[in-house]
């Protein structure tokens, strides 16, 4: 895999798992071939987006075949949704549980030649977070995306997500503001304040840590 | 104490942390002592929603003073947003070490005599959640209030909290549909359907689990 890039964000809700399938359909529309790693055990929601659920893993010599969502085998994907016997199961795990699982999805996945690997994370920065930081750093270079909306608890995450990229080095490629703006289905009137004043409600986080 | 209620969502941004505080506001208007327990260590929102950030946690005989937000006294809270010297740091912690913190949340803070109890959860089910019930469970019977949104993503990951509920014998107390509706600002039309249909989304979860 060329590029890894982890898709982040301090608080949930913030359309993290969207960011992620839209990022992998762009890039496949790019010409490349992108792979799609869902490390939310406890709600992973990429199947749904894509509409993947039902899909089945198989087993194959290089290990497990991820799921392909489209005929040319441009997008595969891989999450804990495809291993749960019934999908409207609680995944309740603790971390060493979690850890394990990640670290097989990392290396027990025929993955296959990809330009890149998108990696979508459930909120904070916990056992998750570490345990992917740590199953891929060995393949390469690890970019993160950070995702928030304006309002002033979730700019607050962000900055938590920000010293955790320091931390971890994680090179920040860049900080997306969603949800910034509303236009309303019935008076078509944009409005960019909703969500507490867009970019005016925070002031920049400053360069991007390397 | 004498109420204990767990306030859950398989999802986040579904407004868990507000309804926690909004829930712990009407009792307080009701007249009963209310004590707030902020088990969400990545990401703690409730002292900046209850504008007790940067407040102190002191120390007791019977251990440390939660942080009272009101002169009356009828409403206290404890966070790790209290315990951090730089509220901006990541709190990068795996299983263990939150479920240390958590016990200590329930067994070494002084909250005094308490009507309700209202426990603001992070997202999923996980080791906050494991630690919380079992730390809390000798205190008397456990009541979960599940929060979710509209989105067909968000009422998924409810389901999976109420499998997990039942699998911990919680008593679900209700369920929250946050959300559903939104009155546009500039055209004053209200409309139910924008975050995905409201209830004809979804079909009844049945009765609640005993």
């Amino acid at each position: 895999v060329q590029h890894i890039i982890l898709v982040l964000s301090g608080k949930g809700g913030v359309g993290k798992s969207t960011i992620s399938t839209e990022l992998a359909l762009a890039l496949r529309h790019a010409g490349k071939k992108v792979g799609i790693l869902d490390v939310d055990l406890c709600g992973p929601s990429i199947p749904r987006m894509l509409r993947a659920q039902g899909r089945a893993v198989h087993q194959c010599d290089g290990g497990w075949v991820p799921v392909y969502v489209d005929q040319e085998q441009s997008i595969c994907l891989m999450s804990v949704g495809f291993l749960l016997e019934n999908p409207e199961e609680a995944v309740v795990w603790r971390g060493p549980k979690k850890n394990a699982l990640i670290k097989q999805f990392v290396s027990d996945v025929a993955w296959g030649q990809l330009d890149y690997l998108v990696v979508d994370t459930p909120p904070g920065t916990s056992d998750e977070h570490m345990a992917t930081v740590d199953a891929l750093r060995p393949y390469g270079p690890l970019g993160a995306l950070v995702v928030t909306t304006p309002q002033a608890v979730s700019v607050g995450d962000v900055r938590r997500e920000l010293t955790f990229c320091r931390k971890t080095g994680l090179r920040v490629l860049g900080v997306v503001e969603n949800m910034s703006g509303f236009v309303c289905p019935h008076c078509a009137v944009s409005r960019g304040d909703l969500a507490g004043g867009g970019r005016a409600g925070w002031d920049s986080p400053g360069p991007a840590p390397r």
